[in-house]
């Protein structure tokens, strides 16, 4: 295993804390946002530009690789960095989530999970075993157990018979794991829904399979922001301080400030990626919609201090019109607007971590970002 | 008129010439192949990217401009070099081409052409007049008359009532144009169907006009390559040779070395951008659709000699992967190669006209590019 995780600094005033995460393909700064690139590519981006902004890690979606292109053809293409061409670190997710959230044919037992291809009709299994080995072809540098993430909201009884499920899978996928050998780093994920003591039991038991890294999963489906920021709060005193915790799916900058100081190292979201292709963009004022009649004629940038491409070169007047006739580099230009959005605010929390300073950053960036409701929509 | 055409070589063996074309926005190598812009912005590529390849010149769609986001919005963001942050030369067409092949609803007579708009059904008139205004708005360095291009199969009779108000309607633009003032080019429009005596008829009363470059329109309508490639030629013989000849909406990589054989210094087409969106891309070897099934594993390089970002970076299995799951990076890509293509056959002719060697190079090119049918399909 290639992996080590660093502290620089312990914030006094909250939990959150900078670090550095080495990996085979190279030092991630926490606390770190990772783009999704579900399908081998970070949706409307090029890996140039992903470097170019600075992400040193990006995520690939293990349930849509199997199925296409297919993770043999991927590991004999040099695995999914010489596939897509991304010499520094990918993490891939077991697939979980997706067989959950997108298939209709799917059933769950001990053994793992059974579904029908959405695509071509075909009967798969993804068992713990089999995810290990599927995750091995791909070859990312931080790979996940397999694991049930349960919907919301959910009976204590479901979620606690499926919490233990998920950690019997959790050791199988651990034992697979040790079999198989490899550089690649096994992350374990805490699940228990909403419910305080199953988190803290599937934490505990989860802690004595000592993964060197854990994944707090199953939030960001629904619950309500109390429950999310309670379970991470729990989780932040029982998950051992010197191993790296990563939020699964989530989420706005607000999430992404509250859950720093509640202990989380590492974030991934489609957030940034998806809007930019709904026109929906980014700022230090809250979220705007550049596909507005109201930015019509506006000669200014996305946002005036961004240095990305789009703001350096473009006018919002612009990105409107190509956002509005359905021109690629309309839905390029937010995307690429959106990312360095995401990497320049974790940028700045690392910043202020390191300052001293990271619960004041946090009060001001809020002010200004929840300051104008008026012209700007959701947060 | 900041507007110079200065010939450097002219082909022994052929009508070929190289020049440069001097404009506001700097200079252009003859013969050229200008990519399309229809909406202010060459599909899926920014403008850094078409700068890289080596674009000096791209093309602006009028009649789409417009519509949306309209002329004046244009003209206020600092016309269109300042909207798309093109700095380098545009050309726009008059719109005429775009009212014929894209509106129901349109009633051509003396004063211009009526049309409803297919987005909000709001009436509009492109008369001479109006399009000099709207193409002055725009400020394109190159701009074009306008011109009713009548479509194929056309009776003699009325190809001749057509060309002979085009004539007229490009003496109106000419009037109005100097009115207007400015620094814009004006170019003529030769019409005429595939009708010898009306296009030589045509040719002669727009030489009259005195047009600092002259249009060969109306063809690539659906006419055969053989009456294609006779008006051409007959044009070759009427036109001034010391003006720049600019062939309209042509073509495939094989018309294009045709009728630079023929004395076309200048070439525009969708299809190095509209193939590419359907995953077909141009290669030494003839046209090939990416998507297939028979690229599935295959680790090459779009093109082995190509040196463009898709080719430098990623193999035909990644592309074709992308491409058949709609991810936007893999239309990029197949954009980016197929524009390079055509750039690189052009700066190829360019030398080899210089070098005395146009037609051996054509001959070789041909023989490469038709050799292989079985794996490509059309040329």
């Amino acid at each position: 295993m290639s992996f080590q995780f660093t502290i620089h600094e312990q914030d006094i005033k909250s939990s959150a804390r900078t670090g550095t995460l080495e990996l085979l393909h190279g030092k991630i700064e926490t606390p770190v946002f990772m783009p999704v690139g579900t399908l081998g590519s970070v949706k409307a981006t090029s890996p140039k530009e992903l470097k170019d902004i600075g992400f040193d890690i990006i995520l690939g979606n293990t349930y849509h690789l199997y199925l296409r292109p297919g993770d043999k053809l991927i590991r004999d293409a040099g695995d999914l960095h010489g596939f897509m061409n991304w010499d520094k670190n990918i993490l891939t997710d077991s697939g979980g989530f997706q067989v959950m959230s997108l298939q209709q044919f799917r059933k769950i037992s001990e053994e793992g999970i059974r579904f029908q291809s959405h695509i071509d009709g075909s009967y798969h299994l993804l068992s713990p075993e089999r995810v290990m080995e599927i995750e091995q072809n791909l070859g990312a540098d931080i790979i996940m157990v397999l694991d049930e993430c349960v919907p919301h909201p959910c009976t204590q009884e479901y979620a606690k018979e499926s919490a233990d499920m998920s950690l019997r899978w959790a050791e199988r996928c651990l034992i697979k794991h040790e079999q198989l050998g490899g550089e690649q780093t096994l992350f374990g994920i805490v699940q228990g829904s909403v419910y305080d003591d199953l988190r803290q039991e599937n934490a505990q038991e989860l802690i004595k399979l000592d993964f060197p890294g854990y994944a707090i999963g199953g939030l960001a489906v629904g619950e309500t922001k109390e429950d999310m920021l309670r379970i991470v709060k729990l989780m932040d005193s029982v998950l051992p301080k010197n191993k790296p915790r990563y939020l699964m799916g989530v989420g706005t900058p607000i999430d992404i400030l509250e859950n720093v100081e509640r202990g989380v190292d590492m974030f991934d979201c489609v957030m940034p990626t998806r809007h930019a292709r709904n026109g929906q963009v980014f700022t230090r004022k809250g979220r705007l919609t550049v596909r507005n009649g109201e930015f019509k004629n506006d000669m200014r940038p996305l946002q005036d201090d961004c240095n990305c491409y789009a703001c350096r070169n473009f006018s919002r007047a612009y990105i409107r019109h190509l956002i509005n006739v359905n021109e690629i580099l309309g839905v390029r230009l937010t995307t690429l607007h959106n990312l360095t959005f995401y990497h320049t605010l974790m940028a700045e929390i690392r910043d202020a971590i390191n300052n001293g300073t990271f619960m004041e950053y946090k009060s001001k960036f809020l002010e200004l970002y929840t300051c104008s409701k008026k012209n700007y929509e959701n947060l």
